[in-house]
């Protein structure tokens, strides 16, 4: 039932396959770009009625995936993103259904004025065409990525990593189901159907111009690769090296509270906090308290002199500790001079993802969230909020932290473009 | 007065004042994008004073500009692009004052929205960073960029053609004066010192990350090797292949004006139209009257059989014909299927950039609207109205047709990105 796995002989054959998916694409995102919501949202629940009805194949072409990772020695942290089990098949189908719930994002009047001539603009919303994603042992991106590439109008190409190869095929072969039984072209999500890795510099180059961005889903140096190579836009980010800054203002339950929950609730996120900054002028009061509190959940932390001295169980920090990003139960701490110091930190180490401040000074606030050049800035918040869902997108393809078009979380909306439309009666420019 | 002439001796010396450049660029950037609106429009105020005060100096660079230029057997109307005299220097210094004026796109609330769990998410515009400009013989780019970049908060990167490059060099030695004379930090408005064309190459190659989005002006052989060669976005349009359809239920005197207009108010600009396209419908009613107008309006017309069939003077047009940019007082044309013949005609052919229909009938006019894929797409006007200043944005930096951030006019918002701003109570994720 998955795509037949193509025997691709030499490197002619498999450009030649790729420019056929690049085109077969361009054509579907056309006739999608024009799709109603009705139609979109169809397919969407038939997508996730394919992958239940497919549970037990794609568990099976699973099975294979883990056996084989597991023959080639794979840690037990990426067997766990590789391997899926009846609840997370279960969630994947329930997250393609949620995604046919949200409001359709083509057609919004973004912006709507008349001239003084009488014309009357408006900017629209318009799918962005063509969307690359390329991901590596996570099976749930193919229905996760196709799902709301779907829904914001656009065709998607997806290549899976080697690992999750054949789980990545058994999804795709079921969200093509899905498609065809929605009468949606079934061009419109395309699975790579070699583990070629060429491919994957095929598709960087776009193409010959059939992909309009590159999503990159999965570790640093996938991330790495294609913000190097691709001649597209890519929507993603390197890395979140995300603070939290304790002001001298801030009460320090809150503190406290936030501290323990942006490094502590999961570790291995993108938005958890990888760097505690406290104010010179909180040392006595708060510094002890949250370093203390920090150790005793659990977390490493790596300090200087002032953090060192609050309790022995801190370890020493090095200049390598201010922009690592560790992913993990550790936490690096510094003493800063106030709001000043701790933007002077962030702008030198930090990665603009997600940076927070805890402080009761709303002018070290309003100061902080002006001057800190990040994706998402939060006042009295945890850096875990940077999430699409819990920014209330519905879902979310990834955090960007490049300029251009999307920043922070990716939803359906980032997944579109505009186009203007104009009403006149006749005008002529003088 | 002029900054001065680099001498660059090897390939490494100018790699090092390139990336210097980037690095002064990338520290002005972040002065600029916290400054506030006052200090910008004083330095805008301050750097059209300067223009008009240094009138005799860029005149006399200009002319010398001129003089290499028809030495070198120039053409005409490249001369036109490069010559200035007292009326363009006073509207170049008109322009720059004019951007003082514009409400500052920094810091607007773009959204503003309140989660269930009590904090509150604003979407805030804030500058891009870095911007390259690569322009080639229009001497007043360089005050129009550099303008435009300082009032969105951005530093810019001039790099001017060799014909204008003393003209250029003349204009932003006034804008540094103003700057100065205004306390922002000089390296706001960088010219690239030298001929040298490898500095362009740098440029595109984005010095490191120093330069945020790229932005060619000039005609279309600098575009083409702006958009293959850029590893950093550009916001460009590589041709202006712009389309009037005429429906069967166009009002005649409404498209006999708007056609007319919109070839020929100005033949040379990117959104005159290059297409006409005539409903079969009203082949018999409004076909000839058309072409005998352009015709008699000095345009010549290529067209299909049945255009020929209404005027001896029609040319035959050829396949080279439809996708053709003229830029010139010629159009093509021909006769097609209704607006559904009209739209694959425009999305065959075109380039995206603007494209009009005439018609009395709102569900035509509806669906062109709807299916034409281009930055700009208009019902009753003229397809010269794809201008910034006609859309009132007071300026623009040119015209983008990429998917990407900025499609249609390029003005101070479109040289903005944004960032969310949270404020909470002390909230964590659950």
């Amino acid at each position: 039932m998955a795509t037949p796995l193509k025997t691709i002989d030499t490197a002619a054959e498999l450009a030649a396959m790729m420019h056929d998916m690049g085109a077969n694409s361009r054509a579907a995102a056309r006739a999608l770009a024009l799709a109603p919501k009705s139609k979109k949202d169809n397919a969407l629940k038939e997508m996730s009625s394919f992958i239940r009805a497919c549970s037990s194949v794609i568990q099976a072409a699973n099975d294979e995936d883990v056996a084989a990772a597991r023959a080639a020695g794979a840690s037990p942290a990426s067997i766990d993103r590789l391997a899926l089990d009846a609840r997370r098949i279960a969630g994947m189908a329930d997250a393609v259904e949620m995604v046919a719930t949200l409001p359709d994002p083509v057609g919004t009047v973004m912006e709507r004025y008349r001239r003084p001539n009488g014309m009357v603009i408006e900017r629209i919303r318009v799918p962005l065409g063509v969307i690359g994603v390329i991901f590596e042992s996570r099976p749930n991106v193919t229905a996760d990525a196709g799902a709301l590439a779907l829904k914001a109008g656009n065709a998607v190409i997806l290549r899976g990593g080697s690992d999750a190869f054949r789980s990545a095929r058994a999804v795709h072969a079921a969200l093509v189901e899905g498609l065809r039984a929605a009468g949606v072209p079934m061009h419109a999500i395309q699975f790579v159907p070699t583990r070629e890795r060429a491919a994957v510099g095929m598709m960087l180059s776009g193409l010959g111009g059939a992909i309009d961005v590159i999503v990159p889903r999965g570790g640093k140096s996938l991330v790495a690769r294609v913000q190097a190579e691709a001649r597209v836009p890519v929507f993603a980010h390197l890395e979140g090296v995300c603070h939290v800054y304790v002001d001298g203002s801030a009460d320090l339950e809150m503190a406290k509270a936030i501290v323990l929950n942006a490094k502590m609730r999961r570790t291995g996120v993108c938005g958890a906090a990888e760097t505690l900054l406290v104010d010179r002028a909180c040392v006595p009061t708060h510094l002890g308290a949250l370093v203390t509190m920090l150790l005793d959940a659990g977390c490493e932390v790596r300090g200087d002199a002032e953090t060192r001295a609050t309790d022995a169980r801190v370890k020493p920090a090095g200049e390598e500790d201010w922009p690592a990003e560790y992913l993990d139960a550790v936490i690096a701490a510094r003493v800063v001079n106030g709001v000043a110091g701790a933007i002077e930190h962030i702008e030198r180490y930090g990665s603009h993802h997600t940076d927070a401040i805890v402080a009761a000074d709303q002018a070290a606030a309003d100061r902080f969230l002006r001057e800190v050049d990040s994706a998402i800035v939060l006042h009295n918040a945890s850096t875990q909020f940077a999430d699409g869902g819990e920014f209330g997108f519905g879902a979310e393809i990834g955090i960007a932290t490049g300029r251009m078009h999307a920043r922070g979380p990716i939803g359906v909306e980032q997944l579109c473009t505009f186009k203007y439309r104009v009403r006149g009666a006749g005008q002529v420019r003088p």
